[in-house]
């Protein structure tokens, strides 16, 4: 094999908007190969200039590759772990794109033959319309992308995975699989499903077609979540249920107090709104990446990403020796009854 | 007087928008010129080009304008229609961009006089950031923009406004002010209390420094509202409490509904979530541009707008033979009951 083969499983808005990136470097010493189960979003993505060449089976993509992307709902993604097992090869190094990370790590220990390191991903990155036509190259751009490497994963692996994050723009960030959930449950799905419940509410009015009449951009972007992808939406409830139930209660809590001001009177409502003015402001004005960077305690990723995309792969990981030690989630932070404590879950429910 | 003098009070987000789009004809005959009860802001607009002159006073802005705009919060709106009650002259017209009309439109009819013409107005456009820095002359193009005219406005009062409206892009939208206000209280301010208790929900979590760092443009879109100009929120809830309290209560049962199926499973999310992206999509694709127009009933604006702009709309005002019939809001639709009915308020509190 003359060049390394970067396999995407999942041709779609986020795997043709990696192909894009990937196809976009001038020196490169690999090929990318994608598959998706529409293999018309597949001859899209090529036609776009997304991929190399498009196969129709994860044999043929996953054969011979020395980085495979699973960029496919969850659910999606267990199936294929699954079939990718019978094809792929020692040393090879598995990534994914999906919304929750908890389950797909069990699964990845659980599929992938020893001597497969898989490096779990999630790019906070999205768009309000999903397919391969929807691939744009600066998608990632200044965004987070959470990891979250298995512990069977050496070094090497871990770094390919943040070469590749890093040389889409994106901003990687390394967290424990069920924080990360958690986390995603509060910052991503729970909006997801008041973004749906807003358009609900107005669509099924009686007044709609006035309302829609006065839809503005506010209106537009609360609701753009519930343009998304309904297979991605069922395999995040599939896969994180506890979690955003629980985000669910807490925004209910939040909507009550908000209430609770309107009601009282025209001051609270100007007094809450005036502190949350301030605090977005803090987020916004002062993003927190300068404390993520500080966070980052893997080794530089421009040796592991100069060998990845300018030449032998293979031969960077053959030199490698596996490190069977927890290569990666250098934040974890031990116990669920932490976690639990950290957001006040305890606090809820007694105790 | 050689010139017509427009005067825009309140010379913020909207305001200075409006003059950056009145400054940018290229033939006018028509002065602009603001004031704001921050003066910093009305020199700001002024120096970003959005005014020929700024004044300290509603007097010195008022006195001898043809046009006058009251683009600030709707509780400083009555303070300034009191107290411009004083300065104007007969045959005046005065509009308004704020966020709700029925009140409004009460002030109006109470405090201007006999032969002051009165059009409300409300632009469905914002943005993050509030002040004349954050103005845009494209910040109007393809919105709607709703229109009460008082039933006191004579039709050439409501051209001049419907004028204003097509000259900076947007739509004009003819609506009765207490539709509006139900309305814009489904469309937009539970939107915004919404925005806001997200936000506080993840910013009053324990988990906030990590949440914020997996926070991606989804979160961001959703929590936009929430860094608006309190005061503006605060004089929303006083002048429109009742209907906002209403679509809380619509919004909380929704939410119940998503929250039931996510807790039943995952079909019925699926199935939830594809029926909504359906319904998104087809208001997204097909938005009710073409019904606006069918429905707009008010002659060609291009006469008013040419003589507003372009020459004389003294003569023109002057020419008109007062019309006290119904001038304006050719879609009122009848009773309170007729109203509520459509809003499915009588079935909620039961009847």
């Amino acid at each position: 094999m003359a060049q390394s083969q970067v396999a995407i499983i999942g041709t779609g808005l986020i795997g043709a908007s990696i192909g894009l990136n990937l196809m976009a470097r001038k020196e490169r010493n690999y090929v990318v190969v994608g598959a998706d189960r529409d293999r018309g979003a597949a001859r899209t993505a090529k036609k776009l200039g997304a991929l190399d060449k498009e196969v129709g089976s994860i044999q043929e993509a996953v054969e011979g590759a020395g980085l495979v992307i699973l960029a496919v709902p969850v659910m999606g993604a267990r199936r294929i772990l699954q079939d990718a097992a019978r094809y792929v090869q020692q040393g090879t190094v598995v990534t994914d794109t999906c919304s929750t990370k908890a389950e797909i790590m069990r699964w990845a220990d659980e599929f992938l033959p020893e001597g497969v390191h898989f490096v779990g991903g999630h790019p906070m990155a999205g768009k309000e319309k999903s397919g391969p036509e929807a691939a744009a190259i600066d998608l990632f751009r200044e965004t987070t992308w959470a990891m979250t490497p298995s512990p069977r994963a050496d070094q090497g692996a871990v770094q390919v995975v943040q070469g590749l994050i890093e040389s889409v723009g994106a901003n990687p960030l390394y967290i424990d699989p069920a924080e990360h959930d958690q986390y995603a449950a509060a910052i991503s799905h729970v909006p997801l499903l008041i973004s749906v419940a807003l358009f609900r509410m107005a669509r099924d009015s009686r007044a709609w077609d006035d309302l829609a009449l006065l839809a503005g951009p506010g209106f537009k972007d609360l609701t753009r979540l519930a343009s998304g992808d309904p297979t991605m939406a069922r395999d995040i409830v599939t896969t994180n249920r506890e979690a955003i139930i629980h985000w669910l209660r807490r925004f209910r809590d939040e909507l009550d107090t908000v209430a609770q001001a309107v009601e009282v009177g025209a001051q609270p409502v100007n007094d809450l709104l005036a502190s949350t003015q301030l605090d977005r402001d803090a987020f916004i004005l002062d993003p927190p990446q300068r404390r993520r960077i500080e966070k980052m305690t893997a080794p530089s990723a421009q040796d592991a990403i100069g060998h990845m995309f300018v030449g032998g792969m293979y031969d960077r990981l053959k030199q490698m020796t596996t490190a069977n030690g927890q290569a990666g989630s250098p934040q974890a932070k031990g116990s669920d009854r932490e976690l639990r404590r950290k957001l006040g879950i305890e606090d809820d429910e007694g105790g």
